[in-house]
């Protein structure tokens, strides 16, 4: 019996995912796993909480060592090792031993490359004092650094990661400072969704610094492009990773356009017998078809076990990505899927855009968190294309409804009709998911027609009267400046006092405007909802007034 | 303009769905809803959390009142108003004013019936003292029972409703004894998902009396059919619900033979111009396609919309039901969608059963719950027919996933494809519906083949050595009787130990069970992994257990 040579790069999510399923589908192959790192099968998704001290144990990040591996699954685990060449004419690799530098050729019959992205490091002038958090050293080397007690953190990049830094560093007791370059927190997000959780980091102290970039690191301090100086004992860059594709690159495979390993729909790169998986490679775009990158640990663990599938003779169908990601961050939960309203309209593609603002259950059963909902849905197909929630609790379960509805073509019409647990601590008898359902059944059929925030000042510009339809109570609170009063349960008796012309008109969260619509288009009035109501309207202005505040601030710099 | 009137019948979930969205759809109807009840649109589902004190506040059960919806919604709803009479004919009903007797007609263009179903109560000496649940003036009666402070409670049925009484009353301190006539707690569940729940009742105290019923009820005891006596100051039963028809009936309107009304797809019943919704119907199973009761808020609400739909000359699709529904009790979520293995293994059904022991996020993060999960597919097609769940956390998220799975044709084995929120708090990398998804591809694929819990004695007599592969010291804790210790990462060392023939192999929860069925079957043996490991067989035999006392409990009395 011929035994197959499999030889895997890299020993994380996606390569043992590769290594462990081939040994499970080929008892008498030689496995060899080589990783660059000090560790395999590692927490890295755990990272920033070992930080923050919410894991105790370094001992629990380390889910797998090469000695495990090889009494289970009889793997050849090399850590440390470093594969600094490809020969795919003689199918060989050339491997050096970090520790005493000695070389080895290696020959194959499959090559999986699964070396995953590196942090981006900005060249700043001081940069050498700034960290990343990829692998264990990384996060030896940050403790190393937190243990000197320092006060003061600069987290740079806002996104997923850089939130879970800042999180863990006040839970540390540290004073953080955020920097982002873009003009919001959370790039995959919208604004108005953001803005909320750009709030909650200010609340527990954040000093959050947008549409701002560091330009230099000082010995305890950092200068921001704007002129000012911020205390910076300790440096964290979280500003997004870059695909590792240097030895692909050397190996003459074939590099795609967004700057990951190109594979055919079977994980197979440009060299027939060189597969590649993980956030190294480009993945299809579920909305756009197009190849893209992302860095997600579920799709390279999938794809781990499907690569290990082809190279043992399967035929397999890879999805195209979604990216769907999670994120909780001072007892919030962030999640989305899909694409976002800014992308779409950047596309010009004709969408329809609803918010709703759920409680997380029942509001008769203690405990219920509220929650913004968004979903973006083709306006010619009902097709969702994308949803993202910000609340307190159940957030991640209506994401992940969604993600699996888009998954199975479900419409955003028929999210009415999914038949979701109920009972009252965990749901309402019309789920937010439901409810987003009716939202968009109203819209696809007609029945009420809807305005974003951001488009409220044109058309109201266009001659449009803004009619609040809360009660008067809730409109003395806080109401939108230049708003008329009339609520919804006086319009029938006050309809005298509407404005000709165009109404817009709004509630809390949309529910009460539609109500309101449906009763102002039977009157024969031009009425439009304002969709997400008062809440999304001022969380989009906040986060719009925030944006501009700091251009402003960089400019007066 | 003609003005259509609407008369509804039943002014809770459906019915009130019903006349909201009427009103939206037509502005000048005439639209009246009559409920016996004194109060519509209440919190049917809050009323155990009422009663255990968990919701403090009675007014926060009654959602709306007539007056609220008078002013919102211009609705004429009167409650303590039944009708009694409906003359199809003359498209007119009569009415009778429950305070004052008086008798009325009203015409109808359309008439909806929602009158819901009734709690069954069962015939018994003594009956007279027991309460049910299902509208405000019986949890006024409850209370009421609850103020003079009694020591001991009888529930009558471990169905959904029935658990909820039971925690709500050892909540507020009583001594509890739960009667079900089948031989486990709830029955929607198989016998290994319901073992751990009632296990947990009895920690709590709880004395869980299955395969048992009540004779007769005394004064402040009742008398079981076993003989024995049970403290029962409070009475409750919750044995199931039976439509209400009897207006239907009347009426001369069709009822389909599983007691229910029956309607068309439009949701029209025999008459044209009288529809149906709610409890009271009957509704299109989605695994079976044949008519099936189903008493769920979901369904009522989402139908009393479509119900208006129809009525205001929409087409409408009507979705079949699949039944999810959830439970939360002492800790614990239940959760469960379509059919289950005992229903489907009774109609003959040709299936694959798969259990997982996942826990509700990662292991390295501190907080996470184990569940137990449980999937029954069509082993033809790979189609899901039905899933439950029971854990601490994050059982509610996978039955919803796999409930829209289900809704949007997602076959067992695609789960493994699913895009899930991941972070170390929320989920897996390989979230626990991927994981379905993978023992789903295992056994579509033949890759590994499974025995049930059920099934290993038939097995073990017919040759099959047991070889339980976790590790000496697991072993050492409790082991399936008779089992071989051969611990995974020791099988390819130890291989001539193993005995000749077939092998069924175990783990804990099947994970390893799985990769040492691969590893044997690549070493020419014969080998089956018992599904779900330990934990699924301890489960199902100790259910099988405790019914078979009760059994012996009830011949001997």
């Amino acid at each position: 019996m011929t035994q197959n040579r499999y030889l895997i790069i890299g020993g994380v999510a996606g390569g043992m995912s590769a290594a462990t399923r081939l040994r499970r589908l080929d008892e008498n192959a030689q496995i060899t796993v080589f990783e660059r790192g000090g560790h395999v099968s590692f927490a890295n998704c755990g990272l920033p909480y070992y930080l923050g001290g919410i894991i105790e144990e370094r001992a629990s990040l380390l889910l797998q060592t090469p000695a495990s591996l090889a009494s289970r699954f009889n793997l050849d685990v090399r850590v440390r090792t470093e594969v600094i060449g490809i020969d795919s004419a003689a199918k060989t690799v050339t491997v050096r031993d970090l520790a005493t530098g000695r070389e080895s050729t290696e020959g194959y019959d499959a090559l999986v490359l699964s070396p995953g992205a590196s942090p981006v490091r900005p060249p700043l002038p001081g940069g050498e004092r700034m960290l990343t958090l990829r692998d264990i050293d990384d996060v030896d080397a940050a403790m190393s650094a937190l243990s000197v007690v320092p006060r003061s953190a600069l987290v740079i990049g806002a996104g997923f990661i850089g939130l879970e830094m800042v999180e863990n560093l006040v839970h540390r007791g540290l004073d953080v400072t955020l920097v982002e370059l873009g003009d919001q927190v959370l790039p995959p997000l919208d604004p108005e969704m953001a803005g909320p959780v750009a709030e909650r980091l200010r609340a527990a102290g954040v000093s959050v610094r947008l549409g701002t970039q560091v330009a230099e690191i000082g010995a305890d301090t950092a200068t921001l492009d704007d002129g000012s100086v911020v205390a910076a004992e300790f440096v964290l860059a979280a500003i997004g990773v870059r695909p590792d594709t240097a030895l692909a690159q050397a190996a003459g495979l074939t590099i795609g356009e967004r700057g990951g390993i190109a594979v055919d729909d079977q994980l197979r790169t440009s060299d027939p017998d060189i597969y590649a998986i993980g956030d190294a490679v480009e993945k299809t775009d579920a909305i756009s078809g197009e190849q893209r990158l992302v860095a997600l640990a579920g799709l390279a663990n999938r794809h781990g076990r499907l690569v290990a599938d082809v190279i043992t003779g399967k035929r397999i169908r890879v999805r195209p990505a979604l990216g769907t990601a999670v994120v909780g961050m001072m007892g919030l939960t962030i999640a989305a899927t899909g694409w976002n309203e800014k992308l779409l309209a950047a596309r010009g593609r004709n969408i329809r855009v609803m918010h709703t603002h759920p409680a997380s259950h029942t509001g008769y059963y203690p405990g219920a968190k509220p929650m913004a909902l968004k979903l973006v849905v083709d306006a010619d197909t009902d097709a969702i294309l994308g949803a993202q929630g910000v609340g307190g609790d159940g957030v991640d379960k209506r994401i992940d409804v969604i993600a699996t509805a888009m998954a199975g073509g479900i419409t955003a019409s028929e999210l009415a009709d999914l038949e979701l647990a109920y009972a009252p601590q965990f749901s309402s008898a019309k789920d937010p998911v439901n409810m987003l359902g009716y939202v968009a059944l109203n819209a696809a059929e007609g029945l009420t027609t809807s305005v974003q925030w951001h488009e409220l000042d044109a058309a109201r510009a266009a001659g449009a009267t803004l009619i609040d339809v809360r009660t008067a109570g809730e409109y003395a609170e806080a109401a939108i400046p230049g708003s008329v009063n009339i609520p919804l349960d006086d319009i029938r008796a006050r309809q005298a006092e509407l404005p000709e012309g165009r109404l817009i008109v709004h509630c809390k969260v949309g529910q009460r405007g539609h109500t309101a619509v449906r009763l102002l288009a039977q009157l024969g009035r031009d009425a439009v909802n304002l969709d997400g109501g008062y809440l999304t309207w001022a969380a989009g202005t906040d986060a719009a007034r925030t944006a501009r505040d700091s251009a402003v601030a960089i400019l007066k710099a």
